[in-house]
């Protein structure tokens, strides 16, 4: 293959560079993502990264190339995310200047982990794209240099690491699956990979509402989305990069898309086996594993970083409970007599199904002088739990209505 | 020192021969709770052990020593956590039948789960007691042997071999802090450490609501407690062995306690900053690596498991983010006219507060004939923020009550 770009990547010497930096993660062999997709899944960890997502290394390697006078002036980013945290910490680690540009509306904790590393964070605008002019503006006022967060053959070079050291532990992996935003980490890995086994195949995991790339290998051509609409915000990339699209259609096999039901059903699977926290991103790998179209492989799934704020957290958390029939709310009409709400709570202990909220309203019925309605959530153990509750009301004469 | 029981332990023996189940968990270096205590802070992550917690190591080590007539008619445990999945798989392993007995009121899924390693799991009675009696009537019917989850020196054995590990990793560790439940992972460890190191410092972590191990050593005796109290489940232990008793009397340097309090901030802590999930017990010792009157010392702290139901985390999660200023709810009372709630609206706005609930009672205000309550729930960003948002409100005119 000959790809001008992909052929001037050194990992080898980026390995090096980055030891200073970043950890070698550790494979970890998922036996319920193996079970679930008949193959042997391996997890690289890279949420257990430093800064929580691999993205330091990208920024490391790139950093540490500059020349003495463009270290000297500095450095300039726009990022909400880990691409932040990776640029600052690196920085700091080679004492240079950084100056992170951030949409106002990014978290509070992420603002305060990147200035946690050193950094002048800068608030500008609502969106991602004013914070990139402002970022912009800087660059030309001050001549820092702008450190891309993937569409920078040093920052892929940096990323592809992941690729030898994946390779170093799982010698026959068959495939390596890895989230799709920009593209540079995919572009890495793939160049990195194929370098030592040209068979491996390298399958890429977009966001279903943030298909950049996929729209790019479609058209021939990076072509922005009208829009982006996904839980995936580290890979909610609205344009895939030029430098990267060209070397993903040579060294990529194959880009599938994940909805965001995926996501979070892969969110509960990995928090309840693996006791590990990925952020939505990380997850589209693990999520693309059962979706592959074979049997008995060896298959390194990327999980690209663990950057999830604990209120998204609660968040999936509450939709897996419901998901998953834990959670079982519903509304049932009562007349209005003494004794009717004893029969519900009498029925639900005896369905050891434990009550969260209970309301009565009797403004709300279906007939508005005979019945009062009450509003119940329970903890229930499984769906088929829920089953055994719906049916004991249906024995005992009530109909019920599932909310949740 | 001579305690004939320790002496009888062989580690290096125990390590060879639960390589076959256990994996060996590579500490991980905690910059956050190191800075929090100003002291080196490792973590030793049972908790991504397989069965996801310490017990298989003990489990496996005790039943592989069985003669062969013992392991022809199986070994029976009462459990209703952890011990109950180290029992199971081990035994699975070594294709030896096992009976576990399970309180009725056991999580589904942990019943489950220890289903899914192959053993026969008898649901009996409401509570741990109970299921204990059960079982040593299977016992005395069948012949087959009993488990014990910690009283015993084999199993005291194999989870010594925590103790080899991180010795190996961290030959200089001051200290190693030790959750403790009946005691049998801090005398495994104790012994097992300070064979290689004599002055190296074994603490142990216990829960302010089951120190049965403190108890214990301030009686000079074994003594059950009256009752038993706290979040962690897995050291919820009303009684400490006798047989580790005897061995921590000996080995062990000082055994402190946690509050709940103290364990949910923990969670929080190593969730944000690790993406690590632990259950309650796991914790004892990051927490309890804040207590510790030292500075500038290397500390191993081992977090026994990650067996938590995903309903808890989400209870420690929502706590959380009213620990953390990131969940305000409050009351007021408005005058009943049109344009009132604007206003509200309109503050919350101007404080980027975002509204998650609002309810609005003309039933419930102070004066019932001119006053409507008002109750809100916002996210926010931190205490300060909570402040700001109040203050805004107050100098407004309005009055707010903080009920979260």
């Amino acid at each position: 293959m000959t790809n001008h770009m992909a052929d001037t990547l050194d990992f080898n010497k980026a390995r090096e560079t980055i030891k200073n930096i970043a950890a070698e993660t550790k494979l970890i062999y998922s036996p319920v993502f193996s079970k679930e997709s008949d193959n042997d899944i391996y997890i690289k960890p890279e949420n257990l990264q430093v800064t929580g997502s691999f993205k330091v290394r990208g920024a490391y390697n790139k950093i540490s190339k500059l020349t003495d006078e463009e270290k000297a002036k500095g450095i300039i980013t726009s990022s909400a995310g880990n691409h932040a945290q990776g640029c600052a910490l690196s920085a700091q680690k080679l004492g240079i200047k950084a100056t992170i540009v951030m949409p106002k509306t990014t978290p509070l904790l992420k603002v305060n982990a990147t200035k946690s590393y050193g950094a002048d964070v800068v608030l500008a605008g609502n969106v991602y794209d004013d914070a990139y002019a402002e970022a912009v503006r800087l660059q030309n006022e001050h001549g820092y240099t702008f450190v891309h967060a993937f569409d920078d053959l040093d920052v892929v070079e940096g990323q592809g690491t992941i690729g030898l050291e994946i390779l170093d532990e799982l010698a026959d992996a068959d495939y390596i699956i890895v989230p799709v935003g920009g593209g540079g980490l995919i572009s890495g890995v793939a160049v990195a990979a194929k370098r030592i086994n040209p068979n491996i195949k390298i399958i890429g995991a977009e966001p279903a509402g943030a298909a950049s790339m996929i729209k790019a290998l479609e058209l021939n051509k990076v072509t922005p989305l009208d829009k982006v609409v996904t839980i995936a915000d580290g890979c909610a990339v609205g344009k895939a990069g030029t430098n990267t699209y060209e070397i993903v259609k040579d060294y990529v096999d194959e880009v599938i898309t994940i909805t965001d039901e995926e996501l979070m059903d892969a969110f509960l699977i990995l928090l309840e086996n693996h006791k590990l926290i990925s952020e939505n991103s990380g997850l589209l790998s693990l999520a693309a594993s059962k979706k592959l179209d074979c049997k008995g492989k060896k298959i390194a799934c990327i999980i690209s970083g663990g950057n999830i704020d604990v209120l998204s957290i609660n968040t999936l958390i509450n939709h897996g409970l419901v998901s998953r029939g834990r959670r079982f709310s519903f509304t049932l009409n009562l007349k209005d007599r003494p004794g009717e709400l004893t029969k519900i709570t009498q029925i639900l202990s005896e369905q050891n199904a434990n009550i969260v909220e209970l309301s009565h309203d009797r403004y709300k019925g279906d007939n508005k002088f005979a019945d009062v309605e009450v509003e119940v959530s329970v903890i229930t153990e499984s769906h088929e739990h829920i089953e055994r509750v719906t049916k004991a009301f249906n024995d005992n004469g009530y109909e019920i209505n599932r909310i949740l």
